[in-house]
């Protein structure tokens, strides 16, 4: 966390387990939440890698409220709360500032596609307007592959101007450093903070003004990822990079949130951890052995997870 | 509805008025559903032009008490219940059923985008089982460039091996007419009724095999669309279909939704039907004094909407 109190360094969009009925695990998800503030990673709650779009606002309430309850630091976490309804980003977000969430990550309304910005300004003014809340901070959540909405310099420049302090930065998952490039040229000098999707844009982002970064494997690779963030200016980053990078090329050969969650459930010695939520598929037997031995050839390892 | 007691002819996705703060408006719903009934065309609530994916679960189910509490005939309902997440699914589908409505139509989970056929299926099934209804009628909803994600015929197959009599049928709002003749032909002979998602494909439809369609403009144009699928075989259909085409296509060169509702705002003399939820925008004055001369000279009108 930075001086000012905003949410810095690396988050993990946590995935979600669940039960063999395919209901929400809060059990495991605090254990897991737990590993991954012990390894100085972040709550990114509900994002994209935590099927958060498979779970309903009750679920996502009654699993925020278990975290919270469990003694875990609200300040660490920047639940995702943006929906396709504007009543259920409303509730979501609402919740999350009760509870005292440090931020909160906001994707557009993605259903129609081709919207206008004017659209979207209203989307996340209204949302802002009806929480009434100054203590808000918004992550805009740019994610094109998935959500076919964006977010634009054009639309960030609007909501900023109206908005200021409660606009408070964006996840970029465009996997495109030239628009990373581009929301840090125009926007990290208006109290705007920019994280990288992914840890490939790790170094290069801090080194251009980038707070840190929120990537799918930091559910499995923290600590590395984060002690990256913390000692960019003094360790030998280049290499530390390279590093991360074969990790995460590894995962990026496989449906990344089965093979998240089939990692975590083997070097975890938790079956139950590989279940997910249709409309996704847990990887096949195949998928899951050639993981693991790419993984084991790596000299990969989960740290602390067993127990 | 055929002999089969099954949904026929043309529905309407019917447009969701909302009052100035943006809530639904259950009182004008219940006034249009019934003007739509008067014209004989079913009830598709909760389709893409009805904003569903801007309604909260709660809202959807308490306009849908609204409607039936009105009087309105839940067996020509077939609201769209399929959402991104599993439960609210269920929940929507079940409620729909508890009223006694004639069908459902189900939109896949739409926020992942490149999921299997089989992780589909699963979805598909999970709701079938948990419903757990015999009654249910489930109208698969194929609309790619929207949704993303497609019903193919490989998971229509499978579905209708599954679950024979509850998969009833799809909506096709591809706009392409060989995804609906493969659905035709694949599937008109298994009990599975195939909906044209435009009138523009009525005619064509109608003499494949289709048994009706489910299309936007029927918000507006309802009498006309009705009466060519009740007469098809005996008027001059392709003259009816022409005449159907020249207004559907004054509204195709505008944003839908908003023209929509700006029509029924116009003809019906109640400017308060023009209120549209964000990520949507009304139509501009130009464009909506554009829209209304354009329908002017083709004659067009909403006979029995003021009052």
């Amino acid at each position: 966390m930075s001086a000012s109190g905003r949410i810095t360094g690396v988050l993990s969009p946590v995935v979600t387990p669940f039960k063999p009925d395919l209901s929400p695990d809060a059990e495991r998800l605090v254990r897991q939440c737990r590993w991954l503030l012990g390894q100085n990673v972040g709550l990114a709650l509900f994002g994209t890698n935590s099927e958060a779009n498979s779970l309903s606002i009750d679920e996502k309430i009654e699993l925020l409220d278990r975290l919270v309850g469990a003694g875990l630091d609200p300040s660490r976490m920047m639940p995702g709360t943006g929906c396709c309804a504007l009543p259920d980003s409303v509730r979501l977000t609402a919740h999350a500032m009760k509870l005292g969430c440090g931020g909160v990550l906001m994707l557009p309304p993605f259903y129609y596609k081709g919207v206008s910005d004017d659209g979207l300004f209203r989307n996340f003014a209204e949302v802002i307007e009806r929480v009434g809340d100054r203590r808000l901070r918004i992550y805009l959540y740019h994610i094109p592959p998935v959500s076919q909405v964006a977010i634009t310099v054009g639309l960030i420049d609007r909501l900023l101007a109206a908005y200021p302090g409660i606009v408070a930065g964006a996840k970029d998952s465009s996997g495109d450093w030239n628009n990373t490039h581009a929301y840090l040229v125009n926007f990290a000098g208006r109290g705007f903070d920019v994280f990288p999707g992914s840890e490939t844009f790790l170094l290069q982002g801090l080194r251009h003004g980038a707070v840190g970064c929120i990537s799918a494997t930091a559910n499995v690779n923290p600590g590395p990822i984060a002690r990256l963030a913390a000692g960019w200016q003094v360790v030998d980053a280049d290499r530390s990079q390279a590093a991360l990078d074969r990790i995460r090329g590894i995962f990026a050969r496989y449906p990344m949130i089965p093979a998240l969650k089939a990692a975590i459930s083997h070097y975890g010695g938790d079956p139950a951890w590989a279940v997910v939520r249709p409309p996704l598929v847990e990887l096949t037997g195949e998928q899951r052995a050639s993981l693991v031995a790419e993984l084991d050839a790596a000299g990969f390892t989960m740290p602390g997870l067993k127990g």
